[in-house]
């Protein structure tokens, strides 16, 4: 039996899942990796303060630690719970471009995913193999068949759209999302990626299948009908 | 000891609180209170279809159809609850113009506020007294002024911002709302009146204060802190 495909984000309550812009958070992507270089520019520094405050809830979760290698310890809650059930389910990812050009600059040399992961791109490249269980394939023909790799690779387990918005969009409106999680932080960012910008929402229905607060944030998860 | 500023609204999941647009709501509203005369224009269909998703939580609340003399009977669960603790913290009520003009064409004659209601506006109109204890004030001097006379007429109970986005994010902005409630719905709209467009992200942070997940919403209460 086939897993489902989903995707679980972190989003502002103004509905953004990316500070502005794009290209800043390249940026901020750059010096986060190379911490003696850190940029000086405000709009990196902006973008990096509110990026902490998206995410601020799975830093010190235990699973998240362990997961990076980031040493022993760490919160054992429902927060911590959910980061690992996201992450234990999941038995391939789909990306986009974008994130992966943002996370090629920042994830660590043993990528966070630890399975095969379908870049939906242009770029012709050969597969990218991380230390870890990480590896890269680069998809060529659109999103459908990134899927039908991604389903393949997973197995039993499902497959997750990692992001960024537009792609888990593009999978939102073609009616290939199965369910969702939105990781609620208590921050307003006013501008940046929108996670739902040019939904079909005449086409997407949504059943609200569980809602758990934690003190930090609040765990929402739908299930997406066609109408 | 003076009350609470706050405000309480529906939002759908890409944080809307009003379907596209203003005067497509005018005229559903219309269509609402005479419904011998309900429109067949798709877009007015449109914008009722979801509002009423948008608002589905709250009709079958008892507080509801008690409020709006809809007759007896309705759910007495932690929705309803809710909708009443609402209501009776609020001693007194701001809106803006052109949430009191939908509200003129669809309010019943024994108006659901039952406490005075300061409307901001460049109107000039003596108070408008309704059957069943709501007085509409007129306020023509700005934001400031009307809260003053809100704070004043609520006494110990708490001033409701009631509306709409513009004049909860001027209020916002300002410094001058305390907490907020948000009834987030499972729907998504794709476009209308966002809630939080142009909040001023770098001085408004959030605490979050309650997170009550029900069957049908999840109703989020934040402290508002300034930076």
């Amino acid at each position: 039996m086939a897993g489902k495909v989903f995707f679980s984000v972190s989003m502002s309550l103004d509905g953004f899942i990316a500070p502005e812009s794009h290209a800043v958070g390249v940026r901020a992507m750059e010096s986060f990796s190379a911490p003696e270089e850190r940029s000086t520019d405000p709009d990196v520094q902006r973008w990096m303060t509110q990026w902490m405050q998206l995410q601020q809830w799975i830093f010190p979760q235990r699973f998240f630690r362990e997961n990076l290698n980031l040493g022993e310890g760490g919160e054992e809650g429902r927060d911590n719970d959910i980061a690992r059930e996201t992450f234990e389910r999941t038995g391939a990812s789909v990306m986009g471009k974008r994130m992966f050009d943002l996370g090629e600059k920042s994830w660590p040399r043993e990528a966070p995913f630890h399975t095969p992961v379908f870049v939906v791109t242009n770029d012709k490249r050969d597969p990218w193999q991380r230390p870890g269980g990480t590896t890269f394939h680069f998809v060529n023909d659109g999103i459908e068949p990134a899927l039908d790799q991604a389903r393949q690779a997973a197995g039993d387990r499902d497959v997750r759209i990692a992001g960024g918005a537009a792609t888990i969009l593009q999978y939102l409106n073609a009616g290939l999302i199965d369910e969702f999680s939105i990781t609620l932080s208590p921050v307003l960012f006013g501008s940046g990626t929108r996670l739902f910008q040019g939904v079909d929402a005449d086409r997407v229905a949504l059943q609200p299948l569980r809602a758990e607060p934690s003190p930090r944030v609040t765990h929402l998860t739908y299930t997406v009908r066609q109408r």
